[in-house]
């Protein structure tokens, strides 16, 4: 490829929409161009760079017997009304009439579709277990598009089904896409990545991991453990809480005046906030009428994942105008009104001489005693976790960090197998709904998660393996007829066994340089009329920085060296 | 791959509804599953063949120096309201409103986002030309979904777009893309095709090609010169009107009571219908009011697609309930009706002695005389061309055949870039829209078509370019422990240098070669306890049914023979 027809503009600065290092490298390298908010157009080197990232999927999905099918975009409404999802998702899922008045939606996932596939096809037990998947383009409409190609509303996404017999060999099977995708991830050339245990969500089922990047720029937040192996996303993690201590006394109205929040009850009683009880109320999404409130040690954070899962539905904060709720002085002793469901934290469970708010403007309650006086309150776990508390499996201090999820896997159990009525035989000749785990790789966010990764002040710094281009073919001055000659050899001869771009350009050497680092290109071949007086040309290493004369007769050879050992790195064991 | 875990059935029969070979094989072969009208998931084979259709297109593309992109399937209103074709296209485009209650579309096709792509990014000449490709899902709501594959509501389609600064070079680069189409056609193991001229419909611009493959169940008509190289799709094609001539006369009304027809009048009058004038009567889409009017000589037919482009708009056959028309004696002469557009076919022109409708019940006017009686008529050329009619290039009888459209490609000139607003600067400074064209091929259609070619009364039968594996491998006797394992270690041996499918399956014999038969892979190695009392396996080929003993020694050896061999047939030169 010669750049001079390449298109896509090198750009000193980028919009200033873009503010991650990722989407404003890759705006400005070429590899993007924004359609509408979230909806990108992949210029020819990110397509190269998304399907060498699709080919290393492919090989690894195969290799665990993975057979690669292609499920529809669009799909009929019944196919998803028999798992429930047609109702259950919301405004994310886009749905449209066709031209016969038929409802029709574009898929975010393929669960459906999956079974459908298989459904009347595989018929018996020793057909199991299997692992179908397909790559293709998925629509999500999220509300808030960020980051680039991060979060999108369109992408491609690599999605596969297993289905098997028992939870035994599902779980073996579940362990071989695990196994794969740690060494797809390496082999793509993520760096910094973990497995974490995840929340199941829309998907349904028990068991499920998160692969995260860590990058300051994640918006998920990861518990790990620096000490054992403990990693969880936040939605799911645990600590083991120290219950603070206070003394028992007597249930007691007092009057905090204008002190609402826990700060200020605090200050105003001079406790400290583990001794209050903080009320959050949250309204049921699509329930207008009842409202949820979750009482809470008031050092600690209502984790909403852990109570959509407690609830089973989505929550969000409640307006309290116009319920008989009193904000601020809300309290758990004597809440009496109708429409409420009240649900209590395990931070507060046997706890004594708390404060919670009195159910009227002006006054708390002091001396509560949780067992003496909510005889019938119901604990959960709805905790969010915080740096330094401890660790549930070995007790040692937590850590926190931030995460992209590159990857995410799931055990959906017989969900969807059940729901729509998918049976195999047993060998005793029972008929059971299979069981399903599903894994998803999103192609265009792993892309810019390595560049977000790979890359310095100078611009993206691609990985062997999905650069799109191995060589930047670099003469400097395009008058000279020896350096254009050599150049133009130098391109057909490297052409034939690697991947080069060819600066054809009769632009300054600085502009070339800088373009070559902005893109990213692992090896750049630097002729020179200085350096072709001893028959030399420049090969530079992106990665490392390092800089190196070689005699052009021993090019090819110095290029599959610097090839082979930077693939070597990247292997996937 | 071992055939037991291969999700797919072999079927004996196909449901009614498949009513084409290659739709009643691929169901049949275990290839596709409907999801509904229209509508399919792609099965592992299916699939595979659809990936290697894929990779030559992809191959054929970049060797005219090609660019892989990705536009977005979700496109917002604006871009597609600019080049006019939001409003122009009918329900074939999904529309929907997204969460923001933003009108959004499915791309049919990409010129907007091609050109949305490039524009303000190449902004000079010398950029040019150059070609930007995907391959992608697109959807188009048909109304009349048939055949399987040929003809779907989505699909996997190559979509290029090429840009030029003239016509000269934008005629080189499409003749560029032309020869590559030629390549990418023999490569796939198509047989019977060719390149037709064709009408350039929604797509706008002059000069448009299709590719063409020739079979019977194509809903195409193709008007074919087999003495010289005419060749065009019916909407375009033409033809030396041999122009009939009869005895000037005077203008005169003759009684023809209940005949309506031309056959009837003709019949009455005791002429031919080429002496009759006959006209068809059209609303356009859209526009309830007016009606069109065409008269043609009765030996003719109107071709609706000539009729569309001199309209520039969409017609249907008109309802004549509530006109002022006269079924059945509508005439030429003094007709003078309001919101009526009249058109003329040059079959009538310079004649004299016609017989028209008198505009009257029950009556005909004889002696027409066209420059006589209607000094202002407008010709235009809209008749369909019949069979042994004239060659308009050398004059010799035409042949009509059927055919599918494989391919396509269209000169577009600067319709978008001019609705867009996409300008280079030219060397004298000056800016300029560039010219386009567009180069589709749907990928699954293409997969039909070799089926539908290539199959015989046992099944398919896979060019070895795109077979979905090279070899089956077929112990007959899965009892017997020396075929078992000999075919085991083949398995392995060969699984290393092609693609092998393994029937692993305790079956009986004839349930396995049907089978392979059904599946159509070109080679197949049956391994039976008999060969094996002389270390020998059979392998015989699909294509054209030679079977060989070969020694197991010698099995690797044999088959990359026939391979070689197949795949210097199919080397597109």
């Amino acid at each position: 490829m010669r750049i001079s027809k390449l298109v896509g503009e090198r750009l000193k600065e980028a919009p200033s929409t873009a503010n991650v290092k990722s989407h404003n490298f890759l705006l400005r390298a070429g590899f993007l161009k924004q359609v509408c908010n979230g909806i990108f157009s992949m210029m020819n080197p990110a397509q190269r760079v998304s399907l060498k990232i699709q080919n290393i999927i492919r090989e690894e999905m195969n290799s665990i017997g993975g057979q690669e099918v292609l499920f529809p975009v669009v799909m009929p409404r019944e196919m998803w009304e028999k798992s429930g999802r047609y109702n259950s998702i919301g405004q994310e899922m886009v749905r449209f009439k066709d031209r016969n008045d038929h409802d029709m939606l574009l898929g975010m996932t393929h669960e459906e579709a999956a079974v459908h596939l298989c459904q009347n096809t595989v018929k018996s037990y020793d057909q199991l277990p299997f692992m179908i998947y397909q790559i293709q383009t998925k629509f999500r409409d999220e509300a808030r598009p960020r980051a680039g190609l991060i979060r999108v509303r369109e992408f491609t996404m690599k999605d596969a089904y297993s289905f098997h017999y028992d939870k035994e060999e599902l779980k073996q099977y579940y362990q071989k896409v695990f196994d794969a995708y740690q060494r797809i991830f390496k082999r793509i050339g993520m760096k910094n990545f973990i497995a974490v245990k995840s929340d199941t969500g829309m998907m349904g089922g028990d068991i499920a991991h998160e692969f995260m990047l860590l990058t300051d720029i994640g918006e998920d937040s990861i518990v790990i453990c620096p000490h054992c192996d403990y990693k969880a996303n936040m939605e799911v993690a645990t600590s083991i809480d120290e219950k603070p201590s206070f003394e028992d006394g007597q249930l007691q109205e007092v009057f905090t005046g204008k002190a609402k929040t826990i700060e200020e009850v605090c200050k105003q009683l001079s406790i400290k906030p583990q001794q209050t009880i903080k009320a959050v109320c949250y309204a049921m999404v699509g329930d207008d009428k009842n409202t949820v409130v979750v009482f809470i040690r008031g050092d600690k954070e209502v984790n909403e994942a852990k109570l959509k899962r407690v609830l089973g539905k989505d929550v969000a904060v409640k307006d309290l105008a116009e319920t008989g709720f009193v904000k601020g002085n809300i309290g758990c002793v004597n809440l009496d009104l109708p429409n409420t469901k009240i649900l209590y934290d395990n931070s507060l469970e046997n706890l004594c001489g708390l404060v919670t708010g009195a159910n009227k403007e002006e006054y708390h309650l002091i001396g509560v005693n949780i067992n003496r006086d909510l005889k019938n309150a119901q604990f959960y776990d709805l905790a969010k976790v915080k740096e330094n508390e401890k660790c549930p499996v070995c007790g040692k201090p937590l850590e926190i960090k931030r995460g992209i999820e590159i990857g995410n896997i799931f055990q959906l159990g017989t969900k969807y197998t059940k729901a729509m009525e998918m049976t195999i035989a047993m060998p005793d000749g029972s008929l059971i709904n299979p069981l399903m785990a599903c894994y998803g790789i999103g192609v265009g966010r792993a892309l810019a998660s390595v560049a977000e990764e790979s890359c310095d002040e100078k611009g993206l710094v691609w990985p062997m393996s999905i650069a799109p281009w191995q060589i930047y073919l670099c003469p400097l001055r395009m008058d000279n007829l020896q350096v254009k000659e050599t150049a133009e050899k130098l391109e057909k001869q490297l052409s034939e066994k690697f991947e080069v771009i060819y600066d054809d350009r009769n632009v300054s050497a600085g502009v070339k340089l800088t373009d070559s680092e902005l893109m990213g290109i692992p090896i750049r071949v630097v002729v020179s009329p200085r350096s072709l007086e001893n028959n030399q040309v420049e090969v530079a290493i992106r990665k490392t920085g390092e800089k190196m004369m070689v005699e052009t007769k021993d090019i090819e050879k110095t290029i599959k060296a610097i090839i082979d050992k930077q693939m070597g790195e990247l292997s996937g064991k």
